[in-house]
C-alpha cells in the first residue's frame, strides 16, 4: 500500500534529491511538503520547495514553517555548503506560482494527520521545530502518527557521532529543544543518522550516470549536486556526497537495507553536548535517569548502502 | 624504579583496596593521601584515611580536601553503597591519633609536586575537586607532574557509559566542572573508566581466598568488601564486585594489562548529559568544537582481568 507521507524540509541540495526519490518511488505518495528553518532562510527553502513543486509538477501542498529554532539563537544559513540559493547555486527563474498554504506548518500537520488517522507518515529532514510546534499545539497527533521518519543525529555506530560538533549532527543542533520534544513524544519514531548516512558515498560517475539513466529528474540532480560535491571533495576529500536526506527516503521504501538498536531517545540541550543524540539501550534504572519513561524507538545502526544506491537509481529510471 | 603517588581519594570500600593495594606494591610508594567528598562526607572521609593510614602503618600523610563539588551542589553520601562509615560498616575504633596535615590538600598536592619536580604521580579515584583546587591555585603544577590516572569517566567501550546517569560516572558527576578543569589541563592523563573497570569483577570467591592468602591485608579486604558485594548483588545480580579503584593501581603497577586509546577529553557540566566524558579521537576540525586545541590524553579501552586480578592477589599476598 502506498505510504502518505508529510515531508518536513530545508531544501536544500539533498533535500532537493530526497524530495524527487519520494515523488518517484511508486511506494509514496508525498502529499504536503512543510518547509523549515535550516540549511538557509525559511524564505529561501520555502522558495525552493515551491520551485520544486512546479518544476516537477508535483501535486504536493507546499505549507511555509517556522523560521528560527524554538530557544536558541538561529544559525546562519550554510551556503559554503548549499550554495547562496540554498539548491547549490543552479538557475531558479521566478516565474512559479507562490501557491503555498494558508497555515502555518504545524497547523497544516495537525490537520492532516487529524483528517486521516493512522494514515500519515512525518518524515523530517531538517531541524525539527515544525513538528515540536504541532506537538506543542496538539499532543493527540502523537498517537495519530503512522510513523516518523527522522534524517538526524548520530550514535556512535560505526563511529559516526557528529558534524557541527564533535558529538553533535546538524538537524539536532539546529534546534535541539524541537528535537528533545519530538524524540520523546509517544508516536513511533525510527532515527537515520550519520550513522548509516555516512556509510552511504553517491560517487561522482554515479550521479553523472543519472543524467543518462533518469530522463524525468537526472539532469537536475546532477546539477544540482555540483556545488554540494564540491563541498564534500573540500572538506572531507571525498569523490562524491553523502546520501543523507534520501536514506530516510531509503527507509521508508525499504527497511530491510538498514538494521536498527532499540531504546529510549532523548537530545541534550546544553553546554558542549548539545545537540548530541543519546540512546538508552538497557532497561535499567539510574540513580538519575532521563530517559527511563520514553517511549521505545529505534535508531539505523548498518546500512546496505550498495543495496540503497541501486534503489534511487532504479526508483529515478522508471520515474 | 619506584613511582611516588599521591593517592587522591574519598574512602569508600575500594579506595580502602586500591589503597592497600598500592601500599602492597614494591613499585609504588603512597607519599600522601589525599581525600575528598564523595563515597561520604569529608569528614567520613578523612577520618576513614586516618583510620588505614594507622590500622596498617602507612608512612603517607594525609591531608583533609575539599568538603563540596566546586560549582553544583554536594551529593548525599551513598551510604547505600558504602555502609553508614563509608568502609562497608566494619567496626573502626576511635583510639588512632588524628595526625592530618595543617594544609588543605590542594595546597599539600601543590607543594609535594614542586618539591619534587616531574617525580610525582596522582591517582584520583574520586571526584577531582582537590586536582581543580591546585590546579585553579597553582597552574604550573600541570607540567611539573609525572603522570594522573584517574579512575572515572565511561566511555562507551565494551557498551558501557555510566553508572549514575545513563551516560556519567559517579566520580565525573560528582564534580564535572572540577573534572573538566582537570581533564583539559596539560599534564598527562590515563582514564581508568567503567568501559575497563566493569569488565574486571572479584567473586566473592576470590575475595574469601585473600583472606587465607595474605595474611597482612586479606582479613580486613574480605570483611570491608561483604557490605559493598551485598549492595552489587542487589543492584546488578553480580556475585562479586567490579574493580574500579584498584584498577587505576594496576594501570601504574603494569599499564600491559590494558589497551587505551588517544584523543581530546572534555567533561558535560549541563543538562540531561551532566558529568558524561567525551573523548574526541578524530584530528578533524569541526565548525564548533570546544574539543580542538586540548591536549592529546589516553582512556583504558580493554583490560586483561585475569592477570589484573592474579596481580591483585599476588601483590597482596606477598606483602
Amino acid at each position: 500500500m502506498t505510504k502518505k507521507i508529510i515531508f518536513d524540509t530545508d531544501p536544500g541540495v539533498d533535500d532537493a534529491m530526497a524530495l524527487l526519490f519520494a515523488e518517484a518511488s511508486t511506494d509514496l505518495e508525498v502529499v504536503g511538503i512543510t518547509t523549515v528553518h535550516g540549511n538557509a532562510s525559511i524564505e529561501t527553502t520555502t522558495r525552493n520547495a515551491l520551485y520544486l513543486k512546479h518544476a516537477f509538477q508535483l501535486p504536493a501542498t507546499v505549507a511555509k514553517g517556522a523560521d528560527k529554532p524554538l530557544s536558541i539563537p538561529p544559525g546562519e544559513p550554510i551556503t559554503f555548503v548549499h550554495g547562496e540559493n540554498g539548491l547549490g547555486d543552479v538557475d531558479i527563474p521566478d516565474t512559479f506560482p507562490q501557491d503555498v498554504d494558508a497555515r502555518p506548518a504545524y497547523q497544516y500537520i495537525i490537520d492532516t494527520i487529524k483528517a486521516q488517522p493512522n494514515e500519515i507518515t512525518l518524515v523530517a529532514i531538517g531541524p525539527l521545530t515544525n513538528l515540536a510546534l504541532a506537538l506543542q499545539a496538539d499532543p493527540s497527533i502523537a498517537s495519530l502518527t503512522k510513523e516518523v521518519v527522522i534524517m538526524g543525529g548520530a550514535f556512535g555506530y560505526n563511529g559516526h557521532r557528529g558534524n557541527i560538533t564533535p558529538v553533535a549532527e546538524a538537524n539536532m543542533i539546529g534546534d535541539p529543544h524541537a528535537a528533545d520534544i519530538v524524540l520523546t513524544a509517544p508516536w513511533p519514531i525510527t532515527m537515520v543518522g550519520l550513522d548509516v548516512t555516512q556509510e552511504t558515498i553517491m560517487s561522482n560517475a554515479y550521479l553523472a550516470e543519472l543524467k543518462d539513466t533518469s530522463p524525468r529528474y537526472g539532469d537536475f540532480i546532477h546539477s544540482v549536486s555540483r556545488f554540494y560535491a564540491d563541498f564534500h571533495q573540500t572538506s572531507a576529500g571525498l569523490d562524491g556526497i553523502y546520501v543523507h536526506d534520501s536514506s530516510a527516503i531509503a527507509y521508508l521504501i525499504d527497511p530491510s537495507l538498514f538494521t536498527v538498536a532499540k531504546g529510549k531517545l532523548r537530545v541534550s540541550c546544553d553546554g558542549i553536548t548539545i545537540g548530541q543524540t543519546v540512546l538508552k539501550q538497557d532497561e535499567r534504572r539510574y540513580p538519575q535517569d532521563d530517559w527511563y519513561d520514553q517511549p521505545t524507538q529505534q535508531v539505523c545502526t548498518t546500512v546496505n548502502s550498495q543495496a540503497l544506491r541501486e534503489l534511487y537509481q532504479a526508483t529515478l529510471n522508471k520515474a
